[in-house]
């Protein structure tokens, strides 16, 4: 695929801000921001990072053109200089990131920027969009998924996605967040993610009769046959003629591995049982039972519970725009400030609101497991340089309550830090796995999840606790403000 | 700009089946389908519809390349004759449309595509999702601007959008629906429509004092000079340094024609109301005190009854996702085939819900005015050929209640249909206006409309009725429905 241009996608008060510091001249200034988040999206217990490739492709496309600084030109904001300089403009600085896929919690770095200020401001726009994006749809698909208790989730949301963009990287984060395919052919082409779909009731009203349009359909595609029952009666019309079109496939020898029926309306955990009795009665005790009717993962979860015999879910719209919150609170706030000697001098931003202050200095994420279990017990947002032994004890102390208290024995956790390099001095030095990888490595991370933390409703919260020395910095910032 | 090939961006079962209308040979039987919705999101009184632009250009680069073909091919779905008809897939159809900018209500065919079923069922998925994407935002910030009472509204949403195009397109939509600008600078390139943006709090956190980012800001930009007044201490330092920084381009003799305050944390109305004072105080009466905060048209209204002095209101997450309505209910549906002696078959979806029962035939919108107020009475869903004359009595009965009736006397009301062609035989003959053109006529359309139906509350809902034609067609067909 032809990568697209991007460089204007950002806040123009990103670029009146770049005019300045390259007027003050302090454009080269070397900074580090941390691209973060607050709170998980849908009050889940975790959230599933995503959209890292695209970043990625954002950033090594950067370039202003001709076109675009023409266009610059004519808002009357920018000097020539300054305009002339942006033509030469490329990222030049180093971005460590969380692999996509990665189960994150609030506070934690996803990608830190460090970069001249000239770049690093300007990159936060288009950075925040793409991550916040995928990572939103990557968790209520892991939300959808979990709900579907290892049943197939498919996504189907294109046609109520929020513009092609939404439809087809959506799509991708829907993967993997854990979906089994997606019916957007285009994601298919460009991510290599399975597609999937049958038919529309407009195949079926294209035909004079019912059952005319599933023998055709049963004709063209018997190796997929899902044939959807619910255009004129479900029950006294859909999965009675689909039972005679199995029947026809059978006496012909077809294979017959992937068949059934789907449901799009009415009452999908009554028509479903009643269904499900009415396939294994006629000998079709395989036949998928798939449904699709404004779904979503308490909806599933509900039929779940009610018993209801469906084995293959397509989600849309919910998913797809993750309705119930359709927007990931991820921030791009400024951390360190780097002097020309070395000198590293951590910033932070005060707010009225606790929640808000920010963590100071150039800092990395680090994961505990516990060693027998190997699941999370919890993060350390530490300083960069800071090391931990897993052959010492190790006390973590909750970040907001410095009272409570965990004590690892020592070798009784492992550790992993969870930035890896990206981009080295505007190099990249990344390559992104596939997608399907990306998702079979989502579905590895969730497993080092306690149930408890995955709860659709009320999870347990990850403790994401601060080092010591991360905690030491951030109290003396908080008191010299105050002196001041 | 260069046209993206949206081509792959449907759902795989509208190629299926398209496969099934080609092995049937049934591919080139004319149908009609209608592209309209159900229910206003966010339970306004109206929609506004928007997309068009990008439904031609997506309709106008419709185009199975090799690569397209080639994947098409590898899902091992399809059969090579079919695969190469695909090559030569244009679209042949008739398409007519609402102008975008229109007010519009549920159950009216914003876009009826006329063409060969396998051409009209092809493009459903791509049209469903441009349409109801910029319908959605250009709904929702119609709120939003009608919540700010004449004050201008800015779009702030990109780093929350679901990814570039919602950024993009979604910007697009909310200058439709009545923005003055937006933050987005591709937007801005791409439609020709004003862009705007100040500065963050990393430029103040850039420089040890507030007031030396101040003054900076000032000097480079003192044509269009907003200053962020809450990264410390809004009413302490932000408005006192910008007070100090406004007198200091006084004395300078600098215009001061666009100048002013933003808050972007902390009680809105408290806050602006001191400021307020205090500007005026230090004698800048003019100065403008925008806010940007987490807004939404409720918190907005919510800010002008407590009295809030804000006169600029920059709005991001909420109104580029439409958060409490992250989708538009738009589908489509068949509504006709027409056959090779010209005869028109009328079709009829038909759902236990009686409210998803749809509108069957080739229709049209009529639009009635009261002639002397030239405000909207009612609209009325007829079949294609009707004629109606503006010098009889017109008899209006309830959609969904015969027995209510509205009678207009002759001469009293004007009548417009809504739908105009857009594509006749393949062929494009309309012209798209320009953004900022359709952005005047939603603001005129919605002049149409009695405040009483633009309520953000519990509106007045518009009666939109059928013909007498239409309903008795509507049901005849039911009734022979029942029969069977």
């Amino acid at each position: 695929m032809e990568k697209r241009n991007l460089t204007l996608l950002t806040d123009l008060y990103q670029l009146t801000m770049m005019q300045g510091y390259y007027k003050n001249d302090t454009n080269n200034h070397e900074v580090v921001f941390d691209l973060f988040y607050r709170s998980n999206p849908s009050k889940n217990g975790y959230a599933i990072c995503a959209g890292l490739e695209q970043a990625i492709d954002y950033i090594q496309n950067l370039n202003f053109n001709d076109a675009d600084i023409k266009y610059l030109d004519s808002l009357n904001l920018f000097q020539k200089d300054f305009l002339e300089y942006l033509r030469g403009f490329r990222f030049t600085g180093d971005i460590y990131a969380i692999p996509e896929g990665t189960v994150v919690f609030p506070m934690e770095p996803l990608l830190r920027v460090k970069a001249p200020i000239f770049e690093a401001q300007f990159v936060e726009t288009a950075l925040l969009n793409i991550i916040n994006h995928q990572s939103l749809i990557a968790t209520k698909a892991a939300r959808v998924v979990k709900a579907a208790e290892g049943d197939p989730v498919l996504e189907f949301g294109l046609r109520r996605a929020q513009g092609p963009d939404a439809g087809i990287y959506g799509a991708r984060a829907a993967i993997i967040g854990g979906c089994a395919g997606t019916s957007n052919v285009l994601t298919g082409q460009m991510f290599d993610v399975p597609v999937s779909g049958t038919h529309a009731h407009s195949w079926v009203m294209s035909f004079d009769e019912e059952i005319e349009a599933f023998r055709a359909y049963a004709k063209l595609f018997p190796e997929k046959c899902i044939l959807l029952v619910d255009t004129y009666d479900t029950l006294e019309s859909g999965v009675p003629n689909a039972i005679k079109v199995f029947d026809e496939m059978k006496k012909e020898g077809l294979p017959m591995t992937f068949y059934g029926i789907r449901l799009d309306s009415g009452d999908l955990a009554y028509l479903s049982k009643k269904a499900r009795a009415m396939l294994d009665a006629a000998g079709y005790k395989d036949a998928i039972i798939s449904a699709s009717c404004d779904l979503d993962e308490m909806l599933i979860a509900d039929l779940k519970r009610q018993g209801a015999q469906i084995t293959l879910w397509g989600v849309g719209t919910n998913m797809i725009t993750s309705s119930d919150c359709p927007s990931f609170g991820g921030i791009y706030k400024l951390a360190a400030e780097l002097h020309k000697d070395g000198e590293e001098i951590p910033k932070i931003k005060i707010s009225d609101n606790p929640e808000k202050v920010t963590n100071p200095g150039v800092k990395k994420v680090v994961r505990v497991y516990d060693k027998a279990t190997k699941k999370v017990t919890a993060d350390i947002i530490a300083l960069e340089h800071e090391q931990f032994n897993e052959e010492e004890e190790l006390i973590l102390y909750a970040a907001n309550a410095r009272w409570k208290k965990i004590k690892l024995r020592a070798n009784s956790y492992t550790l992993r830090e969870l930035l890896v390099p990206v981009f080295k001095a505007g190099q990249k030095v990344y390559e992104s796995p596939n997608t399907m990888s990306i998702k079979a490595y989502a579905k590895e991370e969730l497993d080092t999840l306690w149930e408890e933390y995955k709860r659709l409703v009320n999870p347990q919260i990850m403790q994401v606790v601060l080092s010591d020395k991360l905690y030491a910095l951030r109290e003396k910032m908080l008191e010299n403000y105050k002196r001041d």
